[in-house]
């Protein structure tokens, strides 16, 4: 075996003195993690390092590159249009994807999109997906491609091709306290969509009580990283900054989240949900070449709902991935939990804030989520909102519902619920924007 | 098993986010390390966070605390004398512990020293002693508490029960870029110091171009950290920042360095080794309680070499370990190289410089030392210097002396040699003094 053209530990101490790595550094050190070569004491090394001194613009892009390049990076250039994915952060309630798919297919666009199981206190589009009897997110590569092809939008599961070394680094991540660095966490995110073979990307970097990010700040930085780095990679890339201080839509838990999603591409879902999918789909449209701005694109996605064929076309999806697509005319055909339990407001007023992280965390223990990796996902229960930020609410009121199957879990996501809710005399003077900002490219280089 | 008190992962991102970890936690780290509940990856990510955010003066003698008690800690308190030792952070023909122990030992002093093998281009005591032909530098602790009954010195390897985390986390310290830390190279060598049992210790901390702080500031830092760290332990510890900008004496090698002690032992010596001598020695003799000053230890210290007492307590020690104390009288019979080779000056003038590192890799590559951790000493190999800093030299006058084995090995060393040696017109300005400082406090707590 030849020597490698670099030491693991010089890159370690590289980086641990502050110096910027160059791209075949990176490179060899991801290929190396990835192989085995090098252990996971040296790469938890490297990672602390990373975390505290950080990385630069082009350390940022070199890293994505190289986990990128670890696996299989699909090549979708037989279709002749553009191909566009939207990522989120993760919300409570942030049902968007489910809409965004079919709503861009529909339009002419392809969606290569490969996503996620819930995290923490946040619901996974997969777990959502299979809320739907039938419903495969296990697709193998050829099959996804057959999916695309007929339906201009696939909705799947990370694959073991796809950007081994992220799933690596992630697992050891999580072990050793470096989780929460925005260049890390850029790179997990673009190295594992920019292995779909798209052209552009639209990011939902949430912010507030319900996102990873609190504060906004830190939001607005890491989605300027990526921006950046997706755009060194080659690809059109926008970041909004939207609002997660309260769950978005009515509706949390696995099948009432499709729900939801049948009723905005029916045009009847909540305000606030329609709104964040016509600003994202606006966004997609643009940067897929589909519309000359973004308010071009609005209108199409708008129209597209109005017609009816971005229903149409989820309704193909769910047919062409196995699923029920009866569920989209009649959603009782969606597993439903078999109690419900109202939480009612002590005193009238107005709804002041909404615990978010609160109510995804009372989801989670009421069995939409996992509050372990080897626990499975409960597709029926789930808590609707009856009273949002802002609303008056009288005294004995409902304020939620939580829709269970098991009287323990429901015990403590009540405790939970009650606790998030805080009404107050007179109502709120500031109800904070969806939108809080576009980020179209990084402020500086570093 | 009950649930630990501490989790590693919160322990570690503690210690990235800069706040103080309490003694428990650092102790249940660092047992966890030794037990093997915590893995080799969450401690690289522990000790990268260390490197760069650095230790209190409290956790790092909470560190070198637990390091400590990760083993056996010799109870010597059968003793009645004081037990002194002392540690050399490392350098190049640094043998002053082959004198100091006996010297101690005659003034009636208990010197238990555990001591190491070579490092880079330094030389190692163990290696040193062991070219006396015979002698048992692995002892068990059975043994050594013998020879220090007897003797009142004894000589050793650091055994298996000695500080386990330390020779764990040292390794790990190796692969990882985590070892040039003041603060764990202060708890790495404070623990297994402490861990011999000892009531006072005396720190030869070596700053210039031969040593492994190059800089006097970084020196006087770790010597402070340990000084800080000794006295919060409840001993008496003081540090000479000394000078390793050339070599100590005239011989670097291991049998030759033997040799030297004995001249030195004898009062013949070189001028620098007996003033280093003398200077440790009279602290030894000072914080042991058998001297009221510095200035009269080193005169008992000079007493003892003057009346042959050291030198016979040295016979003594070597008959106990099993090594031919008839080398004391007749060197020859110590190994010797079997070819010389002179390096001469090409020019007249005056030696303004020796690099000293240099000489140091040198002897590493006739042999003296290993390239290569597996790599076994050669003891009768080195290299005597006849010129030193500031001495006058003619055009074809010898510099220094290679003994060697290997044609091939002398002559890498030979170019080694002739570039590390500086002649210029004129003597150098200012010849740097032997002692520096001595540091007996810490200058703030932090």
């Amino acid at each position: 075996m030849p020597e490698p053209a670099y030491r693991a530990i010089d890159i370690i101490r590289r980086k641990r003195d502050r110096q910027e790595l160059s791209g075949a550094e990176i490179e060899s050190f991801i290929r190396g993690y990835t192989t085995g070569d090098i252990p996971d004491y040296q790469a938890a090394a490297w990672l602390m390092a990373a975390w505290i001194r950080g990385l630069s613009h082009a350390e940022t892009a070199a890293l994505t590159n190289a986990m990128l390049r670890s696996g299989e990076v699909l090549d979708l250039s037989e279709f002749p249009a553009r191909k566009v994915d939207k990522h989120s952060t993760g919300g409570v309630g942030d049902k968007t994807s489910l809409v965004l798919a079919p709503l861009a297919a529909a339009g002419g666009l392809i969606v290569p999109m490969i996503s996620g199981r819930g995290l923490g206190h946040t619901g996974g589009t997969l777990d959502k997906l299979e809320s739907i009897p039938g419903f495969n997110v296990n697709l193998p590569v050829a099959e996804f491609r057959r999916v695309l092809h007929a339906c201009g939008c696939c909705m799947i599961g990370q694959t073991a091709e796809i950007a081994p070394a992220d799933r690596k680094l992630y697992a050891l991540r999580d072990v050793t306290s470096t989780v929460e660095s925005p260049y890390l966490i850029c790179a997990s995110i673009m190295s594992k969509k920019l292995a779909e073979g798209i052209d552009a990307l639209v990011l939902d970097v949430k912010t507030g009580s319900g996102a990873f990010m609190k504060k906004e700040e830190d939001a607005a930085f890491l989605a300027e990283l990526m921006v950046e780095t997706g755009q060194r990679m080659g690809k059109k890339v926008v970041a909004l900054i939207t609002d997660m201080d309260q769950p978005l839509g009515f509706k949390v838990g696995n099948s009432l989240e499709v729900e939801e999603v049948l009723e905005t591409l029916r045009g009847t879902g909540p305000q606030d949900l329609r709104q964040l999918c016509l600003e994202l789909g606006g966004w997609m449209f643009h940067l897929g070449g589909a519309a000359a701005t973004v308010v071009e694109g609005k209108k199409t996605a708008e129209n597209l709902i109005q017609s009816g064929r971005a229903l149409q076309k989820f309704r193909q999806m769910v047919e062409m991935q196995g699923g029920d697509q009866q569920v989209v005319d009649d959603p009782d055909r969606l597993p439903r939990a078999k109690h419900a339990l109202e939480i009612v407001s002590s005193r009238s007023g107005y709804v002041k804030a909404i615990g978010c992280e609160a109510v995804g965390t009372a989801c989670v223990v009421v069995g939409c989520g996992r509050e372990k990796k080897e626990d499975s996902v409960d597709p029926a229960v789930g808590i609707v909102l009856h009273k949002k930020v802002g609303d008056r609410v009288g005294a004995g009121e409902p304020l939620c519902t939580i829709h269970y199957n098991s009287e323990t879990r429901a015990a403590r996501a009540r405790q939970l619920l009650q606790e998030s809710y805080c009404v107050a005399d007179a109502p709120p003077g500031h109800v904070r924007p969806l939108v809080h900002r576009v980020i179209q490219r990084a402020r500086e280089a570093n």
